[in-house]
């Protein structure tokens, strides 16, 4: 078993003070100041423990919903042959976004910036027939896109991990319904991260294809222009069921007008949505859907025997979260002028425990210490991950910090806890400060555990 | 909730009847086979879903490993800058081995095999005290080494997953005790996936320094002779503890002779163990740690203040696990003429539910299918990973297919299992055949997760 728990003094935090020049937008700010993530060059970040901590927690929500929907993960390697590009006709095409590189023989290799040549090679070799379909395979894997003017931290970063999910099936009939598993699925990942995703129809790009959505959560800070019907904001996408019927999903979801700045139509907008309806509004893309039917399998050859014993090109579509994109994403979502405002299910910790007395010369000290040891070491059997302040630092500089880190909750001890025979208890979103008796303070970890639970 | 058990009609999982032409040694014979891997181009292998799911229980048991022993994990991105192995001086001499890049604008790049420099960098910019040390960081990243000839499969790949660790210590002194702490760490990772590891002293090679071990496990397919004292292989390191003396560990696991190929003198050998005891055998290197010093912050100049005021440069030592090779050794470890023989630690699947009614045109089928399909719903239920062999298939080919997959046990169910009232659960690695009571098969389930809880 891991030991959730970690102290302050023994771990790898260094927040900064000041906001680095560098950062342009709020998240990047943020994710520079509260040690989530360095900068190696110019759009490669390094993740550092408490950064890592939240990549990792996306990344597990994304894969629990692509597995629980019949998905199946793999990984593919983050360097590709060119050869393949080469027959889908997208060598030439990706320019200099796509990083080339020669191994020591010459042979030109290149850093996949996107892995649909790579996993129809894949299915080619050892799929042959239509019984063995619908397939659906993803990876999360890191990417490069040699980005003319890397910003924006790690939303738009040149190093970025990405979950791609790739679908095969028979005929367009059957890839419909795939699309729309998938769609389905989707909309759950971004509820579960604590979003509220409006899928809207998007152009289909240097992918390709007939069909696209894009999936857009609103922040004031987002990078462009979405309008849509209030009403998709009431929607719930955890009440969708893995039974449900997937088109009634999809149909449910698409009927209310919702465009990206791209594909908007101001007089359908205004025709279709009520004034009082009408939301425009930044939206911050954190998932893409494409369907290409035979796009790549023709090129490449994947071809799959049908029933009647005629052979086919396999219809294929290409799905991407934003994994590391979806950090910054959050935290544009949900931060306020102190700092990040984690939702539960991504936040790096479940609590900080901020002990006063460790800097001042303090009469109370060791009894403050012991108290606080008591809780770190219960936390860790309970399972409750904490994040204890044990550090020799001033009070103001504490609290500055926990609020910049942002967990969903700051225990607070010192004398006054001790004289009152209750500690504080703060929740970071909303700012209340509880009193909490010293001699129930289990309650807290059982309620962070329920509430965990429940998402 | 993750579902942990899947229907191989469901899933991805292309086995080979025949030996691929281009496999030279065991695990990658069988890891082709058992549709654990497919090559890329050279050296770069995409892991499907069964490889796939033992590459992330083995990276699982080394993360925890590292994080219980204090360890905290980061994440370095692939592609590092030039400049800092310029400033180490290890740019010019690394070779052709290095895969050297230029992004759009010209800058030198490079796809990390290693990261004493870049994690160096991290230091210096975030950490100016001894009192933020002893600190021990890791990551589990793909690097790559671009080997002349790429061969043995995952084991010497050129794309390979590797956990590497980085200790930063304020004196020698310090940084001996954290060599003992990764030492210790180590010997228990080894163990707890299944083998049996031997410290052996080692040339500090590329990386450089002092002190260097190597981690070895006997296989008769290894790599390279080695030769050790008999004793050694009934240490066993999970009796180490968290709250151990780490240096008399070292001491008691280095006292016997122990020596790989590059490092073996024959007459201290023939001195100091006797004939009955000495051991010479094949072995594959899993693990190798270094302590160098101030190696690299002295170019890079990672200074940190001493309690007197002074200033020095941090001692460093670097540790690394070759996770992804790790998959081939295990195989090297573990197999027989019929295929792989998993430990239960890392066994992609816990067990292998063989339907033998699927293919025929058997009076039974429907019994036989209804009691499959609720042991495949109890094994989701129970949380035990079944792999249900629902296929299309021949019996004789399903056999075959499993003994190659090599999951720890068989649940066999057909007509015969029907007219006895009873299934065969056939063990993997005795090939004991036990029958099992219908009315009673959940205690196979209970057994199999008593059995995982013990590991």
């Amino acid at each position: 078993m891991q030991k959730p728990s970690v102290k302050m003094s023994e771990y790898f935090l260094p927040t900064l003070k000041e906001d680095p020049a560098e950062a342009a937008i709020i998240s990047h700010r943020y994710m520079l100041r509260a040690g989530l993530i360095r900068q190696s060059v110019a759009g490669i970040y390094h993740w550092l423990p408490l950064g890592f901590k939240v990549l990792k927690k996306i990344e597990q929500i994304v894969r629990e919903e692509q597995d629980n929907a019949g998905f199946h993960e793999i990984l593919m390697p983050t360097i590709q042959p060119a050869e393949m590009w080469q027959q889908s006709g997208r060598y030439d095409g990706y320019g200099k976004e796509m990083l080339r590189i020669k191994d020591r023989n010459d042979r030109d290799l290149l850093y996949g910036p996107t892995n649909e040549e790579v996993i129809t090679d894949i299915f080619r070799q050892s799929v042959t027939s239509y019984k063995e379909l619908p397939l659906i395979l993803y990876h999360i894997q890191w990417k490069f896109r040699d980005e003319i003017r890397p910003r924006f931290g790690v939303m738009r970063g040149r190093e970025f991990l990405m979950k791609d999910a790739y679908s095969f099936d028979k005929d367009d009939a059957s890839a419909e319904q795939t699309y729309y598993r998938i769609f389905a699925s989707y909309l759950r990942i971004f509820a579960r991260l604590g979003l509220k995703p409006i899928p809207m129809r998007a152009e289909t790009g240097p992918i390709g294809g007939d069909k696209s959505h894009e999936f857009i959560v609103l922040a004031e800070t987002g990078e462009s222009t979405v309008y849509c019907h209030q009403d998709l904001l009431d929607y719930n996408p955890l009440d969708i069921k893995a039974d449900d019927d997937k088109q009634q999903i999809f149909e449910d979801w698409t009927k209310l007008y919702a465009a990206t700045e791209d594909m908007h139509e101001a007089d359908k907008f205004n025709q279709t949505v009520p004034k009082d309806k009408q939301i425009e509004a930044r939206g911050i893309e954190v998932g893409h859907i494409f369907y290409f039917g035979d796009k790549y399998s023709i090129p490449l050859k994947a071809e799959i025997s049908l029933p009647d014993g005629t052979a086919t090109h396999v219809k294929m579509g290409s799905y991407g979260v934003g994994v590391s994109r979806m950090v910054g994403a959050l935290v544009e979502a949900f931060h306020d002028d102190k700092g990040i405002i984690w939702p539960q299910a991504v936040a790096p910790f479940d609590i900080a425990l901020i002990n006063l007395a460790a800097h001042d010369n303090n009469p109370d000290a060791d009894k403050i210490n012991a108290l606080c040891e008591d809780l770190f070491n219960k936390s860790n059997e309970m399972g409750v991950e904490l994040l204890y302040d044990d550090r020799d630092e001033r009070v103001g500089r504490k609290f500055a910090d926990h609020d910049l880190i942002g967990l969903p909750y700051q225990l607070i001890i010192g004398t006054k806890a001790l004289k009152n025979n209750s500690a504080e208890l703060k929740n970071r979103k909303t700012g209340v400060v509880e009193a909490i008796p010293l001699d129930n303070i289990n309650s807290v970890f059982d309620r962070i555990i329920q509430e965990k639970q429940a998402l």
